[in-house]
């Protein structure tokens, strides 16, 4: 039992499960489904499926999640960036709406899946910590932006292929611009104001009226179910369909989607590995971030391994739906913790919603306007678009807010997988690039201390003949060389110099590179009568140097306990 | 004048020239070009080029680096290893004796000189320090390898295609054995025992017999040349050609190589942009170690950017004579220091003899057996073998042994060019992933003393509800999820600590994901009722903290000079 409850964490949390929690729960669940429903359709056509497989992709993933997820709030399901990513990847290998581009996206969900319990397995979850925050935020506020872009041929009612960049999605569009349609326009623009309204006036207007809270909450959520109720009744009463070549979603299939097999193809395996393992690491990682955020609010922690497992389930659970990968999303998370959800129990109900909706009422959306799930698809992403990002890393670390706009512009004009894979490599060398050239200081004694500090920075007492230096980095193959030139530079420059303590509080590890630049070095400062010694080396860096004949190569140098001691004894201050 | 000299070392040097030094550089510059005759012409077959492609490299090149080199000893001219990088990279893309394998050398040969030249004006030439010693270490081994094996087929007489990887070659060549040639393997053992004669025996029974040492020197470097000479005699004398079949290097047109226009193809260009930007690195690396070495047994140094600009102009040189890249060598340049070479006016020595064969006395080589010149190839590389350095690695550091024998093996097995870019991958990966994981040492006073040490290593006096934590890496974005969990875990394992101090010592800078993290770790332990201060923050990393608004919210938490100071203060121990 306690095993299961260790992997199972919602069977943990059903043990005082009480009514009020249930209540709860049944209205976040409902309040989560009433948003998901529209938005699920809507990522569908984003990733350039038909409406019914983001349904498809809201009811068995979400089962999946409710059991194994160590989030208690995290709402898992299609989302837009991961929507986004699968339409990039897919589109360039299949045609849209051919059998192939849908068999490549359930092959994407069965990757996905695989991929994140390959990585639960061989216990490398922190591979996603290559993944710096800038780059994720100049990826999101792109794909956000690309994504926004995507849907604006659905609010002119302009029927364009996708194109691949944000450039070329506006250059058709201005081309074509003067064949709107004026009624899906006007249907787009209600839908905004819908969304809009529902969004920042209704809740305090019921409050106002004296409506009782938990009708407030599921009215004022319900926005993207007014966009679509309204859009489908003016299509319907208007006859705009027929009349005015409205484009509306049509026949949907009713029933559940079958669990069915998949034909694997190791081609397309290959294929689809990059954009797969992309998929996987940016939708755990949001996934983590959310989950993590919504946790502390509750003073609780989520087990990102759990988040793994989960995750990587729900995805498999998605190739076997037949349908398209999911991940946790942001602002669907966000309304089940606020509507109250306390448990799994809430998404248990969503998905229980979805299948109900699936399995009877598909037929309702017959006359639903796709420029309504192209509203909601917008108002859903702009929030992402954080544009004050750049200022804020360009004050602190100029490397941040290079890798942030490079992320930012790669996405938008060269692609997505493009875009991160450049950010992550470009975060990567700059980090290399900037501790290539470690920062040295000069350093002296703090007068009557045992401190010493930059010579540069504070009044402090040095001599002649010995010189202090701080590197400030661990030594390794990129830096050693700068480091060496310094020094010798240093000796070349005062020749009175006899003694070097490199002082190592923040040499925290040594390479092969380095030890060896080291031995040359105590070598060639040897040649011109200058003794190399060390101070403070730490722990772990005595260990390694003690596995090496390093000490006897440095001759009359010392290794020293504290600089004080080595100054005491070198230089006599 | 001044600036001449700035840029034309050996305009420098010249000043005080006299005649022991012109002595001394003449003869180096004999035995330098009695070494490099037949090295050139069996680098060329290596490289897949006729043999006097080697000796068109000997000559312009050498010029140019003598007048702009900043190293006085560094022979200049082909080498094994960029040799067999060419053969690699050009293989693949034109037939071995056609007019565009050709023309690809050339290209290549242009490209690496520009690269060189651009790296020197954008100050990049930093970029080598990307390479580690154990990736430089593990190709070098690797590569003399497959130049070794790639001999033997010469040495059997036999008329094998180039194999792109080492099981090919050797498995074509077992497959063919029983077809070798018997009069060839002759020639190659006598060949073998010269150059092992002449380079272990020699010397000392010259010496011995009293011949004078400006005689035995020359003599002694000239094992090549008597295996040249000893197989072409045989060869002529036997008529080993037409008899036996002893393949020959035949017809060497006699004449300069002429300076000529370059035709230049883009789409070339983007095919070899790779394999000329690492042989240019490579290149680059191994004639300033070489350089640098040779400098530092003579108290000088040699000046890299001089370096980047005379290997670039070197190889434009290379390009203009119609032949392929060059470097500087290892052995001859020993060789050059060793024979007593002072300037460069020995490299000018050597490049107006190699002029001067190949103006005249290509005829001479009309019966040179292939078998002796793979002979010298194989005596030349196989002193790069080196395979100890994985132990000592491996001792020393196991991600640098890890990099070393991933390099070694893929070199051999799977290509020259991805073995060196997956190691200079992996030696990357391998240093963020360990940082990744820093050590984190929980410290306590030193009895007594400022001093703070780790509680598992150091006998130390603590205090329960202040934990004081020393970090030994940079904050950034791959390891700061990793001490986020580490603080939270130790505050949730000890509950009655209030105060938190992150020692800063090793801190050498906080990237935009850690401030992020930072932030979100204050609130998260001032939820929980803890409070974090910073210690020992250094002068760099204080002044990014002041640039953004992260101090004010510390809120009771303080940023001490000292740790000294926040113990006293906090803990009062």
């Amino acid at each position: 039992m306690h095993l299961l409850i260790e992997h199972l964490p919602l069977l943990g949390w059903l043990k005082g499960y009480q009514r009020e929690t249930f209540v709860s729960d049944l209205m976040a669940g409902i309040i989560v489904a009433i948003m998901l429903i529209p938005q699920a359709m809507a990522y569908a056509l984003l990733a350039g499926l038909p409406p019914e497989y983001g349904l498809y992709a809201s009811i068995l993933p979400l089962f999946i999640y409710s059991l194994f997820g160590s989030s208690r709030t995290l709402a898992v399901g299609p989302v837009a960036i991961a929507s986004l990513m699968v339409s990039s990847s897919i589109s360039s290998i299949a045609a849209q709406g051919s059998e192939s581009y849908l068999n490549a996206a359930i092959n994407l969900s069965l990757l996905v899946g695989v991929i994140l319990l390959i990585l639960r397995s061989l216990r490398l979850g922190a591979i996603v910590n290559f993944i710096s925050h800038s780059v994720l935020s100049g990826f999101t506020s792109a794909a956000a932006i690309v994504i926004a872009v995507s849907q604006i041929k659905y609010l002119l009612g302009l029927d364009l292929p996708r194109a691949s960049h944000v450039d070329k999605s506006l250059s058709d569009i201005f081309t074509h611009i003067t064949e709107s349609n004026t009624a899906t326009l006007l249907l787009a623009v209600t839908a905004f104001f819908l969304l809009w309204y529902s969004k920042n006036r209704l809740c305090c207007q019921l409050q106002r009226a004296g409506m009782p809270e938990w009708l407030v909450q599921p009215i004022c959520k319900a926005g993207p179910m007014f966009a679509v109720l309204f859009g489908s009744v003016a299509v319907w009463f208007f006859n705009l369909g027929q009349q005015y070549h409205v484009d509306t979603v049509g026949m949907i299939p009713q029933g559940l989607p079958t669990i069915q097999g998949i034909h694997i193809d190791l081609d397309l395996w290959q294929q689809l590995f990059v954009p797969a393992l992309l998929i996987a690491l940016i939708g755990f990682l949001e996934s983590v971030s959310v989950g993590t955020a919504l946790a502390s609010k509750r003073k609780e922690r989520i087990d990102p391994n759990k988040e793994l497992v989960a995750l990587g389930l729900a995805n498999l659970g998605s190739a076997f739906s037949g349908t398209y990968p999911v991940a946790g999303g942001f602002g669907r998370s966000m309304v089940n913790h606020s509507a109250g959800a306390q448990t799994t129990i809430a998404s248990l109900i969503s998905a229980t919603l979805v299948a109900i909706t699936v399995a009877f009422f598909t037929p309702l959306f017959y006359y639903l306007p796709k420029a309504a799930l192209g509203a909601i698809i917008i108002m859903a992403v702009l929030p992402l678009v954080d544009l004050k990002a750049f200022k804020n890393c360009w004050r602190f670390n100029k490397a941040d807010a290079l890798t942030l706009a490079a992320t930012f512009i790669l996405v938008l004009f060269a692609g997505v997988e493009l875009g991160i894979l450049a950010g992550i490599t470009l975060s990567i060398v700059l980090l290399i690039y900037r501790s290539s050239q470690p920062h040295i200081a000069v350093v002296g004694r703090v007068k009557d201390t045992e401190h010493f500090r930059n010579i540069n920075r504070h009044d402090v007492i040095t001599e002649q003949s010995t010189l202090a230096l701080r590197v400030d980095e661990s030594l390794y193959f990129a830096n050693t060389r700068f480091v060496e030139e310094f020094i010798l530079k240093q000796c070349a420059d005062k020749p009175e110099i006899r003694q070097v303590i490199l002082i190592c509080t923040a040499v925290n590890f040594i390479d092969a590179s380095a030890l060896e630049t080291l031995e040359q070095l105590i070598h060639n400062l040897r040649d011109v009568g200058v003794t190399l010694h060390l101070s403070e080396v730490k722990g772990p860096v005595m260990d390694q140097l003690n596995s090496t004949p390093f000490v006897e190569q440095m001759g009359n140098g010392k290794i020293f306990f504290t600089t004080d001691e080595a100054m005491q004894e070198l230089a006599g201050v």
